[in-house]
């Protein structure tokens, strides 16, 4: 196994951000080429998906939507007063996994991998290792 | 690492299938012994879950309430009018990981592995990759 | 590829119980190094998530408003009248990954594993695999 990390500042207190490029990079620069990358986020508040590349309004629709189903209330009992984003963070999860063949990740044609913030604005983290 | 990838058809728009024999089949043809399988779906409409292998009427609770949970709506933004496909594939997740031992999935015994379309009927695919 | 596995008991029909220092003894037990962790629930009323290990009341809000999002139903098909808790399952899903590094878990400092019973009180199972 190999790791890397590298961080991310998001600008809204919801908001799904591509990673995609990102990771292609930090792939070739590792010279990794077949194996499982996982993608793991160390935050409790926010989480990864992969979805839509093509039109940003999927990634708009997904905050809007995650934000109307877990609304930010003063109905829990989380002394922060945050724990929508928590629950929004599970929903999601904290890591995803991709598949990569001879340096390439294998994704469909449409995916794309984004860091879902849920209580920013925020400097985050984001772990990858590789297994062979 | 090696991987595999098969072809799926889905029947209607909704809709979780049972990829549970296909799987086991193909660790069998390819001599998958000791090791992590991902199972990944390279799509953006269509997710994989883990659930009830025995009783049928799971998946069809699972389907109808995917569906009244995230409703198919105009109020969405994403012009191909699917928006509720996307949310619910990245609800579900494009990737499950089983254990596998002695080429045998370390499944619960009412386990079976879904394929969840959401915006069917379609012809789909699903990656496999196994490391040791 | 090297396993474990391990019992837990839940004394709530919903309840998130911290699995995360059994896991590190377990790591520490097997001299488990350097790889990748997957954290497996082998059953279909139960998951597994990562969330805050601080404070309990994230955990307590996570189970109210996952009991409130799919409540207990009678319109479900399903004849064991569980499907509410087979759903949540599939919500948060029956796999974590873990990174592990020098033999301690790449967590951020707020991380902790969580088993998410959602048909308990039961005896449950939670298996591990450790890939390099």
């Amino acid at each position: 196994m190999t790791t890397s990390e590298f961080r991310i500042s998001t600008t809204r207190r919801t908001q799904f951000i591509s990673m995609t490029s990102k990771i292609a990079s930090i792939i070739a620069d590792n010279n990794w080429k077949d194996g499982v990358i996982t993608v793991f986020v160390p935050h409790t508040t926010a989480g990864v998906t992969i979805n839509e590349n093509a039109d940003p309004d999927v990634a708009r629709d997904m905050e809007s939507f995650s934000d109307e189903l877990v609304p930010r209330s003063n109905r829990f009992h989380h002394s922060e007063g945050n724990s929508d984003a928590h629950i929004k963070a599970s929903f999601y999860g904290s890591s995803v996994q991709v598949i990569v063949r001879n340096g390439k990740m294998w994704l469909g044609i449409w995916q794309g991998i984004y860091f879902c913030e849920f209580d920013g604005p925020r400097e985050r983290n984001v772990c990858l290792a590789f297994t062979a």
